[in-house]
């Protein structure tokens, strides 16, 4: 299935390039015969597995620990708190038989797992000194979606759920700030994924909470990507499920929580739109399936090339001490055509051996980010690899920054921000009443006259106040937020 | 809910023992709302994700590589090979519903993946170079279980399953074998369990399979416990679900199969009961939650503490640098109640740090297992922990062994399998007709003679042979195999 070649204007051809490149890229299949539901092919699952370690290291480092609750949930749990069952029931697939019995519970598979975990964490809080309570599963979830994308939108994929309980509302509020710069270290600096961060509108908080905090990534046809969320959920899931501890007084309360879902199928989803370009994939180093293809170069002589193949094999054994994924290709194809495989396939870093290489003890390097090519002796491979693993990520960071700052623009009417969304595919920066819930007519007002434009929210990490005088540029009334506007997945 | 004391004796009340310790080591929890479901504590998740990873590092240096299919199989894969649903169809959760509309075509929670796995083969090979595959995952499965224990047999469990396909009957031979020694190589020289490995007679193959080879261990009830099988599955699934290729004359041939299961619950389970003593868990060390704990001995005097905390903190750092996982228990419990939980909770190696530590440089060190206690400089450290590590698994296995070599016994008669399997709750090793399918009549016989008595298969790494008069110790005809018979969990 894979392709050896690609050549796909990302920029022109968005939707072409990405679901062209998933498929020869190898990330996915699907031809699965359910449809909305994809095979994980290993291309991809070696950028999972690296994907999971960082926020799972993370999150321990935060003293969250790891569980795994069941991907059932009963009917009952599901239907207590109102407005979560209203946001997700049309979403949930129903197991309704074992075997040949009829179930007399229906069972929902998870579609998100508030009501599994708060349930136990009923019986796991009785005094103070239970609280807090943190922690995360690294899972799949199913929503029964109408329509799929692989990595936006699916009947199942792979995300992590992180649910805390504390006992007061300022811990909660600081773990929120703490889910933030998680996601930013990771996103950001260690994916090179610029983003805005935002609390979303009233109208568009998570079903059951008080407050959604939310990463969106500028996709390269003009539409955001929601690839993180965090939830201040206050009491409300505390006063269904009885989540009560006595404080120092004695005295019953209710636990303060949060959840913190990053959404690693979208978080794929960026890195191969945002980073990738005409050619194929480019991964950063950290989350690379490969971080280097070994490329031999064949001498035309079987005992020269059996020397290269040797020399190639000590180089990956070289390379996994230092905990570099490596791969060989030694296959009869022409060096030309492997180069373009492996920068198809997105490898960082790609080493060339030959006859050459073997007999000056060196290997030539190429980046798969600049093209750049240099020979490196053997001695001095860990020093040049590790500069040019932060060198390519640099790069791709500042590649992405540039882009995403030239489609961030200050809007002053209805008509520019539907000019920002649909000419520039951008994000529009304007003037808006409020992101209460009295805002809501203005935002969909605004959808309506900007092509479903929505309005994500007021930035979390910079505070933004409009100046005196400015108004909603949709009802004109005074501002009282600046907000960012986009079209969304 | 964890218990901070636990004396139950494991040889003369296994059952309770068991229902005890996995509840007071905090590595589940069963109160979740559906009935055979657990919830999976982090003190199990960390256990877990070392065992995941031994298998997981096997299987890719034997050339599999990970995927990850979708949990749900379509009613018509299922259904295809007849053997495997009749096996199935009784465990099988069935989803009927997504969102208020029913599915026209009800989907299978995956109680194991062959049905979606081979369909998709079927497109991957076309030609014999698209062999072999070789692929695995790691999830949970599915099974509506009437009966549930944690770890033995639940209705959502971990596994791993790895699924292969070869050009010719050789290599699928030729994997099972490997299969096999994977399974010998983490369960035996890394878990440090004994077990025997047998061919499983004809009536008890996998269904769908040809030969079904597998893994027990003997649990301190003198019931066994399957905690890997490997089958060879011929050609039965490429035959219904079409994984055809040309060979190299053109011909079309049918691939021939095998897949593998490492049944990482079950290790669990077995890695629980067959270390653990009167006292708790005992984890070997490569898959204990926590490798050491650091528990500080206050001096009594705040400033000395202070310095205790820092100096068990920068031990923790040093440890963390070695990759070994370390927990310091700092609270304001005594010594002796702080020794004792970590020991219920199996932690191999516990470091003692008071001032006495603090003023030498150095730790006090006490193995969980023979409770040695030794006063090491911190200069040493590096070389004892390794040496302790493979003392503890070595003491452990040579335990594990002895118990199990005193439970293996010959029998020459009905009577005495019975005796050996109920009054030393042992395997019988007797003479048997035939372990193909004319020998299950015997098979049902004996199991009604000695209460459920199970044969489990001749020996897959050893040949045996009967002396040339034996008998078959039910019907008296002559013996072809030498067969091992337990009770089975």
């Amino acid at each position: 299935m894979a392709k050896r070649e690609f050549n796909v204007s990302k920029k022109e051809k968005f939707a072409e390039w990405y679901n062209t490149i998933i498929y020869a890229a190898d990330l996915v299949d699907n031809r699965y015969n359910v449809q909305g539901f994809v095979v994980h092919k290993p291309w991809a699952m070696y950028s999972f597995r690296a994907l999971y370690a960082l926020f799972e290291k993370e999150l321990e480092a935060n003293g969250h620990e790891p569980v795994l609750f069941p991907a059932v949930i009963p009917e009952d749990n599901f239907r207590k708190e109102a407005q979560h069952v209203e946001g997700f029931a049309p979403q949930v697939f129903w197991i309704t038989q074992g075997g040949a019995e009829q179930l007399t519970h229906p069972l929902a598979l998870r579609p998100t797992s508030e009501t599994a975990f708060y349930q136990m964490y009923s019986k796991w809080v009785q005094s103070q000194s239970d609280l807090p309570l943190k922690f995360y599963q690294s899972c799949t979830v199913f929503r029964y979606e109408h329509e799929t994308l692989p990595f936006m939108r699916g009947r199942e994929f792979m995300w992590i759920e992180a649910h805390d309980a504390f006992a007061s509302e300022k811990e909660a509020k600081d773990q929120v700030k703490q889910d933030i710069e998680i996601g930013q270290r990771v996103l950001n600096e260690v994916l090179g994924l610029p983003l805005i961060c935002t609390e979303r509108p009233a109208w568009d908080t998570f079903p059951g909470a008080e407050h959604t905090y939310a990463y969106d990534v500028l996709m390269p046809d003009g539409r955001v990507n929601q690839v993180a969320s965090t939830h201040l959920l206050g009491q409300k899931f505390a006063k269904t499920f009885d989540i009560e501890f006595k404080d120092d007084k004695g005295e019953a309360k209710h636990a303060w929580q949060t959840c913190f879902g990053p959404g690693i199928w979208r978080i794929m989803a960026a890195l191969v739109s945002v980073h990738g370009d005409d050619r194929g994939l480019i991964f950063p180093f950290a989350v690379a399936p490969a971080q280097v293809v070994i490329v031999t170069i064949p001498a035309g002589d079987a005992k020269e090339d059996k020397k290269i193949l040797d020399y190639a094999a000590q180089l990956r054994d070289r390379l996994a001490l230092m905990n570099i994924r490596a791969v060989i290709d030694n296959t009869a194809k022409t060096p030309g055509f492997k180069f373009n495989y492996w920068e198809m396939r997105g490898v960082p870093i790609r080493m060339e051996v030959g006859k050459k290489e073997v007999e000056k003890n060196a290997v030539t390097i190429a980046r798969r980010d600049t093209k750049a090519r240099a020979q490196v002796p053997l001695d001095a491979l860990t020093t040049y690899l590790v500069e040019t693993a932060g060198a390519i990520l640099l790069e791709l960071k500042a590649r992405a920054k540039e882009d995403f700052n030239k489609r961030l623009k200050d809007a002053k009417t209805k008509e520019e921000v539907k000019k920002i969304l649909e000419e520039d595919k951008g994000i529009a920066r304007t003037t808006f009443c409020t992101t209460g819930e009295e805002g809501h007519a203005c935002a969909d007002e605004l959808a309506a006259f900007a092509g479903g434009a929505k309005v994500r929210g007021t930035l979390v990490d910079k505070e933004e106040k409009p100046e005196k005088d400015a108004k909603c540029i949709v009802c004109g009334k005074p501002a009282k937020a600046i907000v960012y506007v986009a079209k969304q997945y």
